[in-house]
């Protein structure tokens, strides 16, 4: 028998080209869907898949960050865990020469908000003569969402991961609109965070002491049954975690409890900050395992998106942040959009946000799409992450755990990017929310990164 | 060309039989989904589908349903509303010595909490001998869950409807375990009436006074999509009702505002009061239209099953109450399980409940079952339905529309009888509850009805 004494059975791999000839020539043909690995990372995938120590490690990185058991114990003024005169703000480091508009609005009124400079002028001469350190919340233990300044008369969330022993923080949740996370800095900005240092954070503080911690892993859990993705969507959690401490809120301070409770019931993102606090502190448990290609961190600064790798320490790795895809508020439109920004992308590191999109259809509304759009961008996530959360789970997908654990081979091997939902900040210092939407990192990010866990550079 | 010129292409109707056989004999059959009426209603039914008067009657009516905007605008203290000497309790009419032992346990509390008698035997002597006038209820606007017992001193939510004036009444809800609802009726359980008339009905009353009105259609349209079902399934709603309402209750009462803020938190069906209320305001809006063979109430007492029919006035159709197919709580099991209770059964009549399990599938998990199971419940019930709801919608389902406005014409064709979520009450007086799942109304409730629609009897 010969090989073309029966009619050819044609495989096709790789480009469509070979398939789509023989189809116009009704042969029959078997399609494998199979793309070259993402170009630059060839070399380096190899050498890192053959990597003995690689399974061990993320078998244990993947363990360490879905066993974390984050609770909230308590909030605290910044200023203990600052060093003196300095200001983090999201993502990997940035100068401010390379700050973008959003960034610079919130670092202008945190000048003002602390008092050293008067006006946004004095403030910005301030801030380019470098009077203030800059540095990253994550060099801190902390996260910011969006331009995540963080001064020291902030109160922060303080989450501590009762599985491992780790803790972070992130600052507390100023509401929508024109908010300082987002750029602003008018004068209503400055009240509100005012009123927050004064009010909120010594509120809570003291409700806190008196609730005793509150099992953020557990309130996660139940929110996405409840229609929330933890990134965008935040309403059950924010109700869940105000109805745990409203009792404790009168309590510690009966003057002053219905304001809190006003303001926390305003802000339906008020859970976010705990929530973001609750993934730094899992996926810091399963930082610094050597041989780990799993990503611990990818946040950004307005400027650069950043990735950090559990098996190269405290390295970054960036690329362009991009502009998101989404709707806009209002008359705003895409040439209003700032490029990427903030550390809550420390959600999707941690399996929520885009990764969990599939639980919550709702915000598909949000950020432009239909139902079957969510649930496709959860089950993409399941090629390029490492284990199935155990109790972040998905109900429109018969309870299957989220997606979650980063694998920077994975992405090299098939090319798809990580999902991020994510509000969407004006371009121009000082105008606030423009819209939210869904944005891709940049691939050179994990090229870099694949190279450096290959070759060390 | 004559019949059996080709091969026969054989149509299949009704019972299996002819199908199975022809099958067996390798001849192709087409099959028709058919099942002959419910058993008597035959002749009614070709009468009543035969009234010019059914369309347009139910057109209104389920129109009517879906357009009510239930508000909740006030708590009330029951002795406002009752007749003097009257207790109200679940389902149709009932008297002492027909009541089951939930149902009997529960007036034995009533009349301790009344002051009415001081043990139990001179309650039980007292009841025998019809000092306090029973009456459903529904025959005052008035709904109450499981036994349903409202008395003068008990402080009910005021519900109006704000698209067509109706107001309707429910009592506030113990929380679970030993509570008078499930027929007991201790110590602890009169303590806690006691409380909830002296603080937490006057501070409701006063907090809602504070808010103004709130908007229920639209607190039970987010729930569903937030997991509830709004009948064994609250959590979501009672998390937003408590947010809505927390700083209010401090403005009202700031000393007891923490109690009565951790009473609220600690129990999951807080919220379910409220919802029962707004079905019932919703499902008399559709009353009284002549020729509309759609279901405005369905009720139990314990011993029987009662429905309601818009164009048969307060007429009830009764059959024996059955016991749900669930799980028990501890050693529980269905030989401790009483029949049927409680007006609860009002929510699947405004298309929540069982007919809206496809937005919960948590809770398959409390009433046994899987997600899909959910998914079938709520799709069968399209079956027996004159409208999808516009605001109540499944993001299960693509957002599909609730199954509401039962229609009575529809069951006897189909034979599809509503799916109910309910909880389960022991069968001793002062048991309390035994369990949670699901059950279906006695079909010859539906029978009844339709021949008193064809025949006026």
């Amino acid at each position: 028998m010969t090989l073309l004494e029966n009619p050819p059975h044609v495989i096709t791999v790789g480009a469509s080209l070979l398939d789509e000839a023989l189809a116009a020539q009704a042969v029959r043909t078997t399609r494998v869907e199979w793309r070259p690995p993402l170009p630059g990372t060839a070399a380096a995938l190899a050498q890192v898949l053959a990597d003995p120590r690689r399974p061990a490690a993320n078998s244990l990185a993947a363990t360490r960050l879905t066993t974390a058991r984050p609770q909230l114990v308590g909030v605290r003024q910044a200023a203990e865990i600052l060093p003196h005169g300095t200001f983090l703000h999201a993502g990997p480091p940035l100068e401010w020469e390379r700050a973008s508009g959003p960034m610079r609005g919130a670092l202008i009124g945190a000048m003002l908000l602390e008092g050293h400079a008067t006006d946004e002028a004095s403030a910005v001469a301030a801030l380019a003569s470098g009077r203030v350190a800059l540095e990253p919340c994550h060099h801190h233990g902390t996260v910011g969402p969006m331009a995540g300044v963080v001064t020291p008369s902030m109160w922060m969330f303080e989450v501590r991961d009762a599985e491992h022993g780790g803790t972070a923080y992130c600052s507390l949740n100023e509401g929508l609109g024109k908010v300082l996370r987002y750029g602003a800095y008018g004068q209503e900005v400055i009240d509100r965070l005012r009123w927050m240092d004064r009010v909120l954070g010594p509120v809570l503080a003291a409700a806190l002491k008196i609730t005793g911690p509150i099992d953020l892993r557990s309130l996660i859990a139940q929110a996405l049954q409840m229609g929330d993705e933890l990134h965008n969507r935040n309403r059950a959690a924010t109700s869940l975690l105000l109805r745990e401490l409203a009792a404790a809120v009168v309590e510690a301070a009966p003057r002053q409890a219905a304001e809190v409770l006003r303001f926390m019931n305003g802000n339906d993102h008020f859970f976010l900050n705990a929530g973001m606090a609750a993934a730094k502190v899992s996926t810091d448990a399963a930082r610094d395992i050597p041989g780990s290609t799993l990503v611990v961190a990818m946040a950004r600064n307005g400027t650069d998106f950043g990735v950090q790798v559990s098996g190269l320490g405290d390295r970054w790795f960036t690329g362009p942040a991009g502009i998101p895809d989404g709707l806009y508020l209002g008359a705003y439109g895409p040439a209003d959009a700032n490029p990427d920004i903030g550390d809550s992308t420390i959600t999707e590191t941690a399996g929520l946000g885009g990764f969990a999109m599939a639980a919550a259809p709702a915000i598909v509304r949000f950020v432009g799409g239909e139902v079957e759009d969510a649930i496709a961008a959860t089950r993409s996530m399941y090629e390029i992450t490492l284990a199935e959360h155990p109790a972040y789970q998905i109900p429109g997908l018969g309870f299957r755990g989220t997606p979650v654990g980063i694998d920077v081979t994975l992405i090299a091997r098939t090319g798809i990017l990580p999902v991020v939902n994510t509000g969407i900040a004006g371009r121009i210092a000082g105008t606030g929310q423009v819209g939210a939407g869904l944005v891709s990192p940049p691939a050179e990010a994990f090229t870099q990164a694949i190279n450096a866990l290959a070759f060390g550079k």
